[in-house]
């Protein structure tokens, strides 16, 4: 029954593999408005800023701001979408694939919607606070007070993005482009957020960001992925839809469904999903959720892609050769379910 | 008499401060082409990667990749310019000022020039490398070994980037938007460049990325100040220019001149050096690099802002307020001097 209604709801979208991929040569872009701010932030007043005598040690510096970049179109038709990247990656995750296709923040624009990619805080172009590790470094505190931060190896990261169940073994029909790996790898960075409070700073910052813009479909992905709902649960002021790609935590079915109830919500899964102990229960878990908020009268929804017939898809589906077919999927469902509030 | 040919040189830019800043609203811009990638990058193996149960310490990472994103407009006429940010900071350094006004970024792109910004290797979207935090938190390595990283206090920045002598007093005539002061701090993040081998390795991604352009003007600022002089020092093949904004150094003027003498090349200053003795010897020393390149045959000049009736210009002058100002004066000389060798 189920899958009925999912065959119904994307019915018009199962079309043959070869499909998925060819894509003509875009045109020029008209832009109405570009830019990128920060979202947040706190002064942190530190004694152990620096080792170095060209920089104070004592000072003050700011951190938990949220970088974000945006690009409005000319002719905007849809509503604006806000693309919150996963663990150990930054804003580049949603930017040129690592064979050189166009990203989904560039590919949304074409299509009519203002696009914003943050940089969660403590990443990328959102700053760390070294003051730890100097103190360490000078004696002030002790060793096993260091930051926790970790980087994934591309040896781990392999079954954690579901290339394949051991490095370097590839799933059959794997669409992530595996020749253009080590571009890939490249995307990755140091991750910090295991240091950071719950919910992440980030959280705060993209309701701050949902409120500013007036309106934003919250598209997240992976340890990013509960993130729209920590933020809907703050406020649903400006949360226009949630869109979660392979999040890590779907919100507790048994928690106060009530912010859920007032959004639409959509949980995109990809391919190999019950393969793999890691991700099985995740997905097993959002529909446990999606469907106590359906029960409640809400509107959630969780697809997995094999269920309409896409195949081959690894966690990294907004990279996958057939990234912008599904990103025709997310637009069809936001032209049917979000009206922005702007 | 130097001063009689810059006035020359600048002659038609000496205009009253009022008309520096009074700019009309943009209107729609047309992209032919944009997006990111990675120059460079390297394997790094490690059993120190990470402390957390759920991501594997030994592995592969890869660092030393510099990000890069690039927008070229429709109807190119001008030569590409690639951004290189300084000390504690990113790639934002060239985009949306602290007070919401247009970064360079657009406005080279909308007087027709490709655009490329970096963030240096090791800093924002272009990764680090943690495993000797993890090496000394797990014991295996002397806490002596800690990464050398440090931030630059909003005190100590202060007199660094001339807004005043001491924090928070403020220059007469201080052109940078201070009143937006706390949306700048947020631009600055840990600097780990000392750690780094000289050249940092943002030299060769740079090199590697004016070949793959195939002509661009390398504008660098404080702390990258250098690396374009660098870059071309590994080969001129790409550089087309080199526009050095307050470099922290420029080249020895007894060192081999060659590479310099076959790229046309501007040092550019702000406002109140003289008064501070971080920043004199640093004019001074490019003035005397200057004038060798010159006497050997070259093309390199020095322009500090006020020899042209210029005033009020912090180190970040590409966010003060006649920001657009300034960069018509560079877009003048690179029309003048620069050849596109595509």
């Amino acid at each position: 029954m189920r899958l009925a209604l999912l065959a119904a709801a994307f019915c018009a979208l199962a079309v043959p593999a070869l499909a998925q991929t060819s894509r003509p040569e875009p045109g020029p872009l008209t832009i109405a408005k570009q830019g990128s701010f920060f979202i947040g932030g706190r002064e942190v007043k530190s004694d152990t800023l620096s080792t170095l005598p060209n920089f104070d040690a004592a000072g003050t510096i700011t951190v938990d701001q949220m970088y974000v970049r945006y690009q409005a179109p000319a002719g905007q038709t849809g509503v604006p979408i806000t693309l919150i990247h996963g663990c150990c990656l930054t804003g580049k995750t949603w930017e040129t694939t690592p064979d050189g296709r166009m990203g989904w923040d560039e590919y949304f624009l074409r299509q009519g919607h203002p696009v914003y990619v943050i940089d969660q805080v403590w990443r990328g172009r959102s700053a760390t606070d070294p003051s730890t590790i100097n103190a360490v470094r000078t004696g002030k505190k002790p060793v096993d007070q260091l930051p926790t931060v970790f980087s994934a190896g591309h040896e781990g990261a392999w079954a954690i993005f579901r290339f394949g169940h051991q490095y370097p073994q590839v799933l059959p029909g794997m669409r992530f482009p595996l020749a253009a790996q080590a571009e890939f790898w490249k995307q990755m960075v140091a991750d910090s957020a295991a240091n950071l409070p719950t919910p992440n700073p980030t959280v705060p910052a993209l309701s701050e960001l949902a409120q500013k813009i007036g309106g934003t479909v919250l598209m997240s992905h992976s340890q990013s992925g509960i993130y729209p709902f920590q933020t809907a649960a703050l406020s649903t002021q400006g949360v226009a839809g949630i869109i979660s790609i392979e999040p890590a935590a779907c919100p507790d079915p048994t928690a106060d469904l009530g912010p859920y109830k007032a959004v639409p919500i959509l949980v995109l899964f990809g391919d190999y999903v019950d393969e793999f102990p890691r991700w099985a229960p995740r997905l097993k878990s959002c529909r446990a959720f999606a469907a106590a908020v359906s029960a409640a009268g809400g509107k959630a929804e969780v697809l997995a892609l094999p269920e309409i017939g896409i195949k081959g898809n690894s966690h990294m589906l907004m990279q996958d050769d057939n990234s912008l077919y599904i990103a025709d999927i997310l637009l069809r469902w936001i032209g049917k379910n979000v009206t922005a509030t702007r």
